[in-house]
């Protein structure tokens, strides 16, 4: 049913992302892009004023006579906080409606218990929302592994040991009375790539993210796509090779044995334990090997370790060519930690994705240009763009 | 913007959609289930009548007193046309907006030419559109092959010969003046599945016609999913097997070479080649062997056709699994002419289909319930579609 209320919330939420867009705006420019009447636009900018989620202030003008108030987002008034947390640590970060990084922080070496865990998440939101200038809308969390977004549960996470079904959203939510959310990173990834990255402007793109394991965001038409129970997106674990090499999960010839972190490093292994990796040992000290070893020896020259990730990329070129295949996306963007390797196997990648797509599909393969803390800005991105689409009616009802 | 012209547009839809979906309704049933004000309901059903979308009806009442007026979609006034042309002929349909046929017709053994064929096309929408009760409102035509569904062209067809670049939305629109679609057919077949099938009030769905080749249509939240470039759904060409069989695209280890009712009669005859076929032949008058032929045997027992079928079931279940990874969607179905020997490999696909999924993804794999005219019906519902959406403004603006 379109009612006048409804009317009224959906001017107002256009109002507010064409000052986001395009701001800062004199009303008369507010009204030449919306198209209202400019009794409309006077009437809500005026309560989006005082509501606080638009600001006045004045632009220099050259002209003599009366310089117009023009709007721009409340960024002081309206903050959120997006955290990140996985195997390496804790990121977090306080933005505006704008995701404009206000306060960052950063907490290494998490504790071995989800009670642990929890704690140094509070101390997290607690650091990042001290002095506060403005009120705090809500919270995002980027979490690895199985997420339930709708309910805001981290299901399972592959490197916290007890860690089952943690009701993230809720225990924050008493915690801190601060709505919440919960996602999957790499979906996170790909809103941070929306807003700040390579993906601008982009409405169907895929991020995928590149870490031990292999992750995938689909965003379609602007859009998150989780499909019909949460669990689209498990690119790592289609089928390269049937019989092929046996994966984490239990199944052979995923993708994720052939074109993932951890399947270079058991190659590596491998490799050492053959003879073949002259020049590299494990470390003494009992810890595994690294990425960045292999990768530095194969750098120099190292042939089997460059192989390796050459052979990484081209399976991830044939995994990528079957997405292509599948959906066409505009734009694929490779992130996460084994992007920074991608002088490795990138080219390979896309070499390979381009010999096996479909005629006439493209294959538009980029690297996220975003620093270390896009999945946290991606989270707190997230309860801004819930602000624009309305899902706060208490800011813009 | 939404505006007064906007909201009436909105709301009128609404009223149609509502009587479509539960119809025949009184306007107090109406106004019950859009929630609209008794005038705004008033007006718009009767706006609706005088443009002849909406036709009054007597329900039996078995009270005493005035028994209202109710109101159905008129059924005999709107009508549309769907045309489904593939290699085997070109099937016809007469439908109502909501896509009950009205009348059908079948072309076999089409032209060999482009201008044969098109005559044919011609002939059909004759022979559909003699004596109509009601208006034509649209032609919707469903082609195999690479469809440019935005622009009405079909770009080409594997069995047409001279078929390139053909504006068929075009070429109709100027000799009958009637506005035309042009949609992949699983697109169509997919649409027929959520008006008529299995895959009612399911709003992810994924088709899979399977014929010679394997064609995908991705439904998404009720439509059509493209991708950037219209090519998306090219789900017989992602890679099984990288270096494997050689594929009629040119590449190597395409599904389709494994699980296509062309790998499966290029199987048989390398079969027959080797000896290993007793007792079936090619056909002694140098046409080619037919499907049916070894489906017939492999239902006798034929062990090494039997394996062809369950090979091809395998091979099909391996690729959907990537599908399901990917995608997660509610529902696959599998249908196109290939469906018709589903006994021989569908229990196959399902199993390696669930073998292979990542855990938690359901598999939802059905066949399709519809009978051949499926993808001209689904033609023919694009044009109905499009006036519930709001397309024609003509009729609801």
């Amino acid at each position: 049913m379109a009612n006048h209320d409804l009317m009224r919330t959906t001017n107002t939420l256009e109002i507010l992302k064409c000052v986001r867009d395009a701001g800062p705006l004199t009303k008369r420019e507010i009204q030449a892009r919306v198209g209202l009447s400019w009794g409309a636009v006077s009437n809500i900018t005026g309560d989006l004023l005082r509501r606080g989620l638009l600001a006045e202030c004045k632009r220099k003008e050259t002209s003599v006579g009366r310089t117009p108030s023009i709007y721009e987002i409340n960024g002081q008034r309206n903050l959120c906080i997006g955290l990140d947390i996985n195997a390496e640590g804790i990121t977090g970060v306080l933005t505006d409606l704008k995701c404009r990084s206000i306060k960052e922080t950063r907490l290494n070496n998490l504790e071995n218990t989800r009670a642990g865990i929890l704690d140094q998440v509070g101390q997290v939101i607690q650091t990042l929302s001290a002095d506060l200038a403005g009120r705090l809308i809500g919270i995002g969390v980027a979490m690895q592994g199985s997420v339930d977004a709708e309910h805001g549960v981290s299901v399972f996470s592959p490197y916290f040991p007890d860690w089952h079904n943690v009701p993230i959203k809720k225990l924050l939510e008493d915690e801190f009375g601060i709505q919440t959310r919960v996602e999957h990173d790499p979906n996170c990834m790909a809103l941070a790539e929306q807003w700040l990255g390579v993906a601008r402007e982009v409405k169907n793109v895929l991020f995928v993210r590149m870490t031990m394991g292999i992750g995938l965001s689909i965003m379609i038409d602007g859009r998150i796509y989780r499909g019909a129970d949460g669990n689209a997106g498990e690119f790592g674990h289609i089928i390269m090779n049937p019989g092929g090499l046996r994966c984490t999960c239990g199944n052979y010839g995923c993708l994720e044995a052939y074109a993932s972190g951890r399947s270079i490093l058991a190659r590596a292994m491998e490799g050492i334990r053959l003879g073949r990796c002259g020049g590299i040992e494990p470390p003494a000290d009992g810890t595994e090997l690294k990425l960045e070893t292999i990768a530095d020896a194969a750098r120099q020259g190292h042939a089997y370790l460059a192989g390796l990730f050459e052979e990484a990329g081209s399976y991830l070129g044939i995994g990528l060519s079957s997405l292509v295949n599948i959906l066409n996306p505009e734009l694929i963007v490779i992130g996460g930690g084994l992007a920074r390797f991608a002088d490795l196997f990138l080219e390979r990648a896309k070499a390979a994705a381009m010999d096996k797509v479909w005629k006439g599909c493209r294959v538009n393969l980029v690297l996220s240009s975003l620093p270390n803390n896009a999945a946290a800005i991606g989270a707190a991105g997230m309860i801004a763009q819930d602000v624009f689409a309305g899902s706060y009616p208490s800011l813009v009802g």
